[in-house]
């Protein structure tokens, strides 16, 4: 049951091609203006459907999601602030940062004074533009570079932000590979954040061509692919699903994992859930400065999927953990920061998870009194000489030694200290030679 | 039902004032002449009793406390060693550490060389008299300092105690703060040593005005204040309230709290009793150079309230661990070492703890499906900007994601590293906005 | 029930004499060519059987043991490498390692070109012979020093292995010390090595040795030691005495006690089986560069002793764990690697750990309220003065805090952090002051 994906499932994804792909599909996402409504979100959505039948969901504006309620769409057509000379110091059109992220409409003359109460910079990183949001407060305003803001003038300024909120509806993207089983790894990435390359072009783009990848294949679980605005859209899709809920046995929250930092995986809030196992054994492996945190309930909508009410087995992957980079939130975040071999990385990370998921499996040893023959079977000779051949052996003890029906496949690689590739291909010769069976 | 008390329960008890009150407190008492039975313990007694309400019970010579037996009084009234020409070498009326406490009378004329096996020095400390006790051995001696000693010249002196044990009773005080419910917290502290400033007039005063400030509130839990011999005294209050012994949910026995080491805390036997993880956390969050101690059956009373057949949860709060401090049972136990300062910080600790006590709950999300919308109730902004607001938002965000009714506040603090009083003032707010209600 | 053995149950093994007995019986077994069959084995059982009244068992050729088969016997007579001038190059009269063990017989003349590649060497450690063995591939081989392999020159050489294999059996040895109990503690040593000192004559001698000791003494477990050839023996021993496993409670494997290094003990299986604990216990204790691993299915017996049919609580002890020193599967590991004084403190070791498993109890205060009144029972003073006084004062402490009937003396000496020797000796004492009694 555990055999159509395997170690070889993404043979045809070879490290170099996938990041390439990645990265060019994040590209084409990066200049869209998203917000957590309007047409940035159905844009984005229609790039992502040339890849994969993804299903398209509007929510009207208005509806209850839980203690939440579907916002109006933002639409948003210009902004700027003109000097009297009418030349635009701050523009809209160059860089969609500049505007505070569903702002209210504003179309005034007024003096600087009053003007740069509205105005966000990071006076630390002067030559960059902030990303600033306001959604649930209304509110106007512009981010820019401090030193273009300290460059500023006193006297009049003409402001626009031509904008507008309307009832419309709240747009995600779903997108179901059915397995085997009903059971689902939930896999969701955040589509709300603007030009922003790493949080989240690189997730979304990622998600994507996984989900078209994983979509060629035969697998045990259904992978369930969720691209919705942060905190609303995890919120609409919960409030939409209540009975799938229960379907979830794993999840990741994929953001930032276009840079070269981390790997980071922070922990879902039940802290022992076989994909935080998963995870720790992959990044173990991975080598690098891998860290594993803790879950906390700040960050990205793992904190909706393990509110106390649902409380999934959910995690976040990253590269760099959110906040801890200077790039973090600003128009630094742009297509330079992000390289495809970190991208093709990342990917490998999650399919080897994705591996485990699938290839994991309690098997009960038919010979548990002593250790069965292998010499007799050829099987010390099977897997090779010398070291390789050692660590085969190795990994054909432990599985023999640990097949009792109460160790998993994952639970003898963390015993072991050995891959669980490494285990999963000694079970698998054992069954072979009928030295093992399925548990129950 | 945890609002009498919460944060600002002791308002009126400014650090400043607390330490100099409990020092002034700690003076009077140092004089006295106490041991495990006598006068001294009356005298004592009757000081505390201007603060509180103090029982005093009187356990008549010869009861049975379990394995043991209420002992003789002893009556002191005199000792000194007086050399050829009638000078007091050593004289009880300077220094009650003179005496070996609870010492058999004798009136004798003696060589040196018979004398000197009756009397205790420090060789290593040779400025300071040692404090020997000698309570279920019949036995005279004397202590002094060692220079001391090494000036007597051979001859003969004059040996006199005047002392005296007679059939009488055994003292003891108790002070009951009446709270909400007869689920009891005690605090004790022994009141056996003579003038020894932190070991243990210091325990006698802080708890002595702490009772007096709890009894100006309205609290949980009732308190229960032993002031007691060491040993004898908490069996003697074992053996005639076995019936109160399962009230005790909670305990501290308090010693040696005015020097400026530590603190300490020796965890009760049973290890992980919520007294020990309040303690814990208090301390975690004090800085310094906190210890926690595994339980030993070495120490004070915590020795018999942590006897198998009791087991409560009664750990041993210290500023220096009894032992490791060069002043320990030496006459530089005096009330220089002691200070307001550290007096203050004690008592800070220890109301601190009861804070945690009285302010614990088990809180339940009445949205636990996704967060509930803070800022719609304006409860980011509520508790003002940056730093602090984001903290106050922190709070908020872990008691919110661990209300499932399985958590208590304290298990909140230890999880999320956030401060009891943050949690506890955090789901205080949410309550107040019916995003909490209580467990069961 | 526990007081045959105690802490002086060894006294008349003085460690230098039980050192040098061990190396002399050690000494006695190196020359000797054993194999996993053969005479070697016999020949070597009859010498143990001067010391113990051993059984020696003989499982018929072709004999069904769980997944494996009797082998046949092996005879080994000569081996030798001729030159055309005659001379022996290599030759087993000499040592017995020359020979790859349970080699195929061989009478040929041969080009150097092909013989060379039935030569096995180290060209690492280039003056010692390998030990090689083939038991479950048909093979012949010789194995000599890398040097002496490197002047050998081209040309035709003479090539002969006079040895047979034949239908007849596999032969073990077994020692069954009875105790009160038919609760077992299982000690076995691999006895199929040739002339390798510390792997594995160190072994058999000591633990014929100790069979000799625990034979003059009552016991409250049986011990069952065991002399069987690797993997084949101790499934031999299993499979014919299925019915006996259950009653083993207590396990150690034996195998390389004579080097320097260590102490190493790898956990059974269980990891936290008593014998586990103990042998952690004693080892804390010992001082030194004690080391303990994790049960791993790569190493002696235990492999089988541990198999998930089984799972006995079974570890290895070792002074140099396997592979990882030098001298090990060489040559070098001859008579002057091993030495008495390292043989009597692995004896030691051993005996430390079966005086815990003798000795240990649960014992339950008779006065669990409070401490019971030492100093009247003169049980403060009984022990002597000063550190060593205190130090029993202690374990009196420890012994009577832990005495609920929950906690038995190894874990009492756990918690303390005190030896069991010494909470065992607290322990006698105050039983016999009527102070507790045994639980249960």
């Amino acid at each position: 049951m555990n055999k159509q994906v395997g170690g070889a499932m993404f043979e045809n994804a070879g490290d170099d091609e996938i990041g390439k792909e990645i990265h060019a599909l994040a590209r084409r996402l990066y200049p869209i203006c998203r917000s957590i409504t309007g047409d940035g979100v159905r844009e984005t959505l229609a790039i992502l459907a040339e890849h994969i039948a993804l299903e398209r969901h509007e929510v009207v504006t208005g509806t209850p999601l839980f203690d939440w309620t579907a916002p109006q769409e933002w639409i948003i057509r210009d902004a700027y602030i003109a000097d009297a000379s009418g030349r635009r110091v701050v523009d809209f059109r160059k860089h969609n940062l500049h505007v505070l992220n569903y702002s209210q409409p504003i179309r005034a003359r007024m003096a600087f004074a009053e003007l740069k109460r509205h105005i966000h910079t990071i006076p630390e990183q002067p030559e960059l533009i902030p990303y600033r949001t306001s959604y649930y407060a209304e509110n106007w305003g512009f981010c820019m570079a401090h030193n273009a803001f300290l460059a500023m003038e006193d006297g009049e300024y003409e402001v626009v932000i031509d904008a507008e909120h309307r009832d419309g509806s709240l747009t995600y993207g779903e997108y179901l590979h059915a397995g085997a089983s009903e059971d689902t790894f939930l896999l969701s990435a955040h589509i709300c954040h603007p030009s922003l390359a790493n949080d989240n072009c690189s997730g979304l783009a990622l998600l994507t061509l996984l989900a078209r990848n994983l979509g060629r294949r035969a697998t045990r679980y259904s992978y369930r692919f969720l691209f919705a605005p942060g905190t609303i859209g995890s919120l609409a899709w919960l409030s939409r699903n209540e009975e799938r809920v229960p379907e979830i046995m794993h999840g990741l929250v994929v953001s930032c994992v276009g840079d070269g930092g981390g790997p980071t995986y922070k922990r879902s809030r039940r802290g022992s859930a076989f994909i935080d196992r998963a995870m720790a054994h992959v990044l173990e492996h991975f080598g690098g400065d891998a860290t594993i945190l803790d879950f906390s309930p700040y960050g990205y909508d793992e904190r909706q999927f393990c509110s106390p009410g649902f409380n999934l087995p959910v995690g976040l992957f990253q590269r760099s953990a959110f906040g801890t980079f200077p790039e973090y939130h600003t128009s630094a975040d742009n297509l330079d920061f992000i390289r495809p071999e970190h991208l093709a990385a990342s990917y490998r990370i999650i399919t080897d998870v994705i591996d485990i998921v699938e290839g994991d499996w309690r098997p009960v040893s038919t010979n548990p009194k002593g250790e069965p023959q292998l010499g007799r079977r050829g099987l010390y000779l099977a897997l090779g000489g010398d070291k390789a051949g050692a660590q085969a052996a190795m990994a054909m003890l432990w599985v023999l030694n640990l097949a009792d029906g109460d160790h998993s496949l994952l639970a003898m690689a963390e015993r072991s200290g050995l891959r669980f590739a490494d285990i999963a291909q000694a079970a698998d010769l054992l069954r072979r030679h009928d030295l093992l069976r399925a548990a129950g």
